[in-house]
């Protein structure tokens, strides 16, 4: 069968530009005995992509290499098989790529058939995942606590606060627009969410948690970090999932000074969640039962064609995506 | 009986200035059923005492207030006493105050006659057990991997270093001479010291750690402070003790961008003694032990006579100490 595939060409330097992609039509190889062949139909767009694209070996995943297909997770069909635990017609989850047909590997999941992809690719799988880990898991929060969020409004951080919810905390979140904000306090039942582009974020979060932050998700740097870290309490726990402002430039902008994480005794502790496999099983079904019970709601930014995603990346570095960003391909 | 006191008489704007502080002769009051008084024989004197005289009420401990007198940890005998578990000639330990005569507490300690009082305040009490919870307890060290040290051959720095030799880590140190970096490396066995004056602090721990940084124990903040941090391995742990290099500034220096700690899923987590009660006794038997087996080394730099503290303190933070700064009143 033949399909495109986009390849990595050269490494961004700053935003990501349409050129360091490229399109090629090409055909799957026969299969050998095990392998097998899934069309993909629902690709996630997200933020950590744009870590993969660093040349550093540093990171938690290895850099996509010059020339080779970009990474991604997805949802496919299996299209073609020589494996009997994947046979044709079965629906599954795992690492894909950018790619109209990719390769079948033995760590993809099949999921069920009547599960949509969106809910599937937005909550059960690594935004829900993650947001999950990090709160729990990272930050150990407690009910009762105040937790702020920044990105709140992106994948990640509206089930971070929606989980936060449920756990019985005080949820802020910071989000990038009033039709956001609205969306986070409205729908989501966040405590508040302020517009830290039109708001005056310090005076705006001491309104909103006057006896300080015990928890905060950190999924953006960029100067709310300061104004949040400046107000965490004793023993506040901070779980790094993101920094998305400092992906694209070519010198982070520095921190926070580390005197107040030694005079409240702070813990700042970044996380991924390849790290954490062994919890995934039992995170999954709470997060099932959450979303069974209604209790998980989300939006789904989609996008048609592999072709519309290499502009469509940038929507999650400039805010411009209202929901999961999914590639239907 | 009178004695000297040394009473807080205004807040430092930047070092320590000995005006600050202001001497007086005081008679101790009549004691009331339960009380005893204590003649202060040892006292010590600490970075963290820097942080006691911040404004703010943040902090872990809360700020000595204009007018008190200063506080401190330190050994001394009980002199009068109608409290049956503090007899006349008791030795003990605990806080005391910048004072000649101190009221005795009942969280005072009672420690035998025959335990020099520069073992106890150098190893056995709070340096000691502040290096060896922030190594253990904090940064979880593993034997193998590769521990730096800030301020490494300060009271807390040079027992962190130590520990983490006898725990079997490779273990580097920074300091800021050559006469201290000496004694790190041929009688504290550190595999390597390095003087963040002289050297090139980027070269020295590229060739002393070849294969990035595990744990970091830091103590000073300032410029090594970033080019440790840049060499951390990833899911290395940082435990932060102090940063006495801005303890002494208006204006905090800003910290690391979380960028790596994302990437590298780093934690960065500030420690307070006082928050780890519980484990102080089965610490203390740990240091006693390595004590008494001869495997920690320490000196210890005496002051003589209250009224040499106000100046000695800033010894602490121009690092003209040379060992335990203690003041034999």
């Amino acid at each position: 069968m033949q399909g495109t595939v986009v390849r990595l060409v050269k490494r961004p330097v700053g935003d990501i530009q349409p050129d360091i992609f490229a399109l090629e039509t090409v055909a799957t190889a026969p299969l050998q005995a095990g392998e097998f062949l899934v069309r993909h139909t629902h690709m996630s767009l997200d933020p950590a992509m744009r870590t993969w694209l660093f040349e550093s070996e540093d990171s938690y995943a290895e850099p996509v290499r010059i020339g080779e297909i970009m990474r991604s997770f997805g949802i496919g069909v299996v299209v073609e098989s020589r494996n009997s635990a994947f046979p044709v017609g079965a629906r599954v989850l795992g690492m894909t790529g950018w790619a109209e047909y990719v390769p079948g590997s033995p760590e993809m999941q099949i999921i069920p058939d009547d599960l949509p992809a969106e809910a599937v690719l937005s909550v059960l799988y690594v935004p829900g995942l993650t947001a999950y880990l990090g709160l729990v898991e990272i930050a150990r929060c407690q009910p009762g606590e105040t937790l702020v969020i920044s990105g709140a409004a992106g994948s990640v951080g509206s089930l971070a606060g929606q989980i936060g919810r449920i756990l019985g905390l005080r949820v802020i979140g910071f989000a990038g627009s009033g039709e956001k904000c609205h969306w986070l306090e409205i729908e989501l039942g966040f405590d508040r969410a302020i517009n830290y582009r039109s708001e005056n974020i310090e005076a705006a979060l001491d309104g909103a948690a006057p006896d300080g932050v015990d928890v905060y998700f950190e999924n953006t740097g960029g100067p709310v970090q300061q104004v949040v870290f400046d107000r965490m309490n004793r023993l506040g726990r901070i779980a790094v999932c993101g920094v998305i402002s400092d992906y694209n430039r070519e010198t982070p902008a520095p921190g926070p000074s580390w005197l107040q994480v030694n005079l409240k005794a702070l813990t700042i502790q970044g996380f991924v969640l390849s790290d954490h496999m062994d919890k995934i099983p039992a995170m999954t079904e709470v997060l099932g039962r959450y979303l069974a019970d209604g209790k998980l709601h989300y939006r789904t930014h989609v996008l048609q064609g592999l072709e519309n995603a290499i502009d469509g990346i940038n929507l999650l570095f400039t805010g411009g995506n209202t929901g999961k960003l999914i590639v239907e391909l």
